[in-house]
């Protein structure tokens, strides 16, 4: 298993400013791929909050960490800053890093100068590499401490997802290598949550490495009504359709006899 | 100033499943009664999670934890296992908590057995105390440790506010005091973030106390769009407004001198 932890930094997603929905796309992909994030840290605007967080971070040896959010302009983006005291290394200027700001701004016709905002998003904790970012200004960067690898991306969500996909995920799938998933969400009515729960704890107990989840959506017109997330991963194909087939038979006989139904079902088996 | 840490728990936030509504609603509920999140922990649904998360989180004393997530009747729901795994106390079976699920129950209309999965959701914390929960069966639970309060709350979102707006709230503002707030979101057109981002370190240096965020939104039609965010908290009305517009003047300022305008505003003054 490859792991991979996420620290959100912005003031913003503290105070009810912004929904982290960097976590939600990261977390998405990652599972997709196969794999999913281990933690979530949120942490203000603050050399602090930024560099003991990362260090907490650190300190469980994860193979991935995703810092997301503080590269702009401002001086409240200081995310660089943060992660170079946290790692105990210097701030230096990257010539790289200001080529590719002048070569984005160029390429959507803006002049370019080297003003103070756009050299402070060209220094780099060092050792740290300037990643390219195809849709905004500030460039992503990658950096490595023990057997980590540290990825810095814009809190802009477009920008993330630019610099995460042509770089970050390329070396997850890497050291992941090929994982085969089958999944499935069904739509259940008639039954409560309390009522099946002892039937996914013996779905656990026949395969503990699968992620079987239940939700609770509420009373409709009366009836008790679910949703029941089923995902097995495995690296062999038929380990995973075969496993993946076994628990959603098994659920969907309880349910059944139970007295639920299966109102619907999106079902991805490969 | 009054801390508050929110561990987050549930392997749905963390593979893209749910998006964490539930931390954007807590910090701005928050912030509206005048202080703010310090930090969001997301784990997965593990013993080992909970409970290291837990502790990393109070080894930096804060006044109050708001746990999310994990308290209902499936055997992913370990929440409340994982609290006192890592407070390193017992878990009782506790009449009240299930005296609160049977009134819940009965009120919904719902004939009540005690069921294992009921008396699941009835095992707390040793020094856990059951908090009613008006929309739902599993009840919240407050614990202390040390000099912090520890609010664990279901994660269905109006489960998780009913009990939040009942018991946390109160007891928060109680610590807090009457505090005042002033605010504006200002949206600018014809002005780049990294033209402001002199004179927002320039009002930062004036009153480092004030929360002063832009957002990029893009070009509109060509022309650069910010949003600008100017909030200032103080336990004294005067102070907070005479804070407030001093700096929403000098930036408005700014923004006229470099060309920009300020296409609208939402303001707040108390």
């Amino acid at each position: 298993m490859v792991s991979v932890v996420n620290l959100a930094v912005g003031k913003e997603l503290l105070i009810g400013r912004t929904v982290n929905s960097n976590a939600l796309w990261i977390g998405g992909r990652l599972y997709r791929m196969g794999t999913m994030l281990d933690r979530v840290l949120t942490v203000t605007d603050s050399l602090d909050e930024i560099s003991s967080g990362l260090n907490e971070l650190l300190s469980r040896r994860p193979d991935f960490v995703i810092v997301v959010g503080g590269l702009g302009p401002t001086p409240d983006d200081m995310t660089l800053k943060g992660i170079a005291r946290g790692l105990g290394v210097r701030l230096r200027f990257d010539e790289a890093a200001l080529r590719l700001i002048k070569e984005h701004l160029e390429s959507v016709g803006r002049t370019f100068e080297a003003t103070p905002a756009r050299k402070k998003m060209a220094t780099l904790p060092e050792g740290g590499v300037p990643l390219a970012n195809q849709v905004g200004t500030a460039p992503g960067v990658r950096l490595t401490a023990g057997s980590s690898v540290i990825f810095c991306l814009p809190g802009v969500p477009r920008e993330m997802r630019d610099i995460f996909s042509n770089f970050a995920e390329k070396e997850i799938r890497d050291k992941l290598g090929v994982m085969h998933i089958s999944k499935v969400t069904m739509k259940l009515t008639g039954i409560y949550e309390a009522s099946l729960a002892p039937s996914i704890a013996e779905a656990f107990k026949m395969h503990p490495e699968a992620y079987i989840k239940s939700h609770p959506r509420g009373l409709k017109g009366g009836v008790p009504t679910l949703e029941l997330d089923i995902t097995v991963v495995s690296k062999k194909a038929a380990k995973a359709r075969a496993t993946y087939a076994e628990l959603s038979e098994f659920l969907s006989r309880r349910v059944a006899d139970l007295g639920g139904s299966i109102a619907s079902k999106r079902e991805s088996v490969k």
